[in-house]
């Protein structure tokens, strides 16, 4: 899924750092569409440094004069801020934000996602241009989080999103044993601790389930096997 | 919910900045332990210039001489990096890692998020001692997120599930393993196994990761260690 309709729009950023390591943490989640309002410096060496491979993003960012010019075509827009509600607004997680974005990606041609200065955040009037405020959760007594890690998290989100119901992890494909094979195995296990006098002779039996239990829940494959049937077998040469 | 038990611990930082947005990302969430493993450069101004008002976390951080000093206590513990899995580890995403740190909290007395090196991440070695590793979904092309970005997107995430009464079927109590003792056994086995002779003299330690591997992925409790520990000793007697 292309994200590219959705813009991130930093109001007037003063440290070019944070402008550079935004656009890497949009990069990693497929965002692309950086708007600047009025920022302190920009273009600066300081933000390629930090943009590490993500300085296309710089490179083709978009300098707006004000919060209206930014916002032209945008029909979702959403406003970052730690306050407690402005008015009327509807509050909403990073979460609940992200999963409206996806459901309604193709209703809107622009979608805003608005982050205030690193100081002072954004004032209400800015606020009161977005529908949605996003609250990032996050402990009371020290509740801002620094511009880009609020950039990162939204943006995860909103790729998690993105990926829809896939399972995210790739489900290993294990070349799983067979019964048979742990059966082997733990037969082989039970010859040679017999053996080697490991097992208490007044309950002989009592370890064989543990090593069971403990064997079945590592999800041996037959690579894994073999590696224990080889070390029964050294145990075993080794007597000799 | 207090989340005291929780270490973060960052391997061979370069950037004294990294450090302190760390500190920054850990303090909003509510994670307090810092343990930095041979940082480059700390204490430094950079450090505290970035961690805001974090400070108190960049005083307490404790500084290691090694991973394994990090680790001590630990019995949960994740490993972040963005290659394919390793060997046979166990790949989760920060939300399920989340919901297990918080399903298990109560049953560890330490538990362990372990961070890599800004340019190289993890060596295999270091990632090996972690039963679980932690991949941040990320578009494919670009798949190294900034350290203290990483640190913040977890961090977030924990924070989320320490809020939520989402509840996951629980794993039975577990009395896990500690680090310490973990390594103990692998220690043992690589002793025993040279002993008898089950390396490879020309290459005598591919097996021991793959025994580590499968051991961590039964996330043995600390009556297993004893089994296998006993079952090592019987072998050791047996050959005299």
């Amino acid at each position: 899924m292309k994200l590219d309709k959705i813009r991130v729009i930093l109001v007037e950023p003063s440290h070019p750092g944070n402008i550079g390591s935004t656009a890497r943490a949009m990069k990693i989640m497929g965002l692309s569409q950086l708007i600047l309002v009025k920022p302190k410096k920009f273009p600066d060496p300081k933000a390629y440094e930090l943009a590490s491979r993500a300085d296309d993003i710089l490179a083709k960012a978009f300098i707006a004069e004000s919060l209206d010019e930014a916002l032209i075509g945008c029909s979702l827009t959403f406003g970052m801020s730690a306050r407690e509600r402005i008015m009327t607004q509807t509050v909403v997680t990073p979460r609940e934000a992200a999963v409206k974005i996806i459901d309604e990606y193709d209703q809107h041609s622009f979608i805003a996602l608005v982050f205030g200065r690193e100081n002072s955040g954004l004032k209400n009037y800015e606020l009161e241009r977005c529908p949605f405020q996003v609250k990032i959760p996050a402990i009371d007594q020290y509740s801002s989080l620094n511009l880009a890690a609020a950039v990162q998290v939204i943006a995860y989100e909103i790729f998690i999103a993105s990926l829809g119901d896939r399972r995210l992890i790739k489900e290993e494909a294990l070349n799983c044993a067979t019964d048979e094979e742990m059966e082997g195995l733990f037969g082989h296990f039970e010859r040679v601790l017999t053996e080697i006098k490991f097992f208490n002779p007044s309950n002989p039996r009592r370890m064989l389930p543990r090593i069971r239990q403990i064997l079945n829940r590592a999800r041996l494959d037959k690579e894994d096997v073999n590696l224990f049937r080889g070390m029964l077998v050294a145990i075993e040469n080794f007597k000799k």
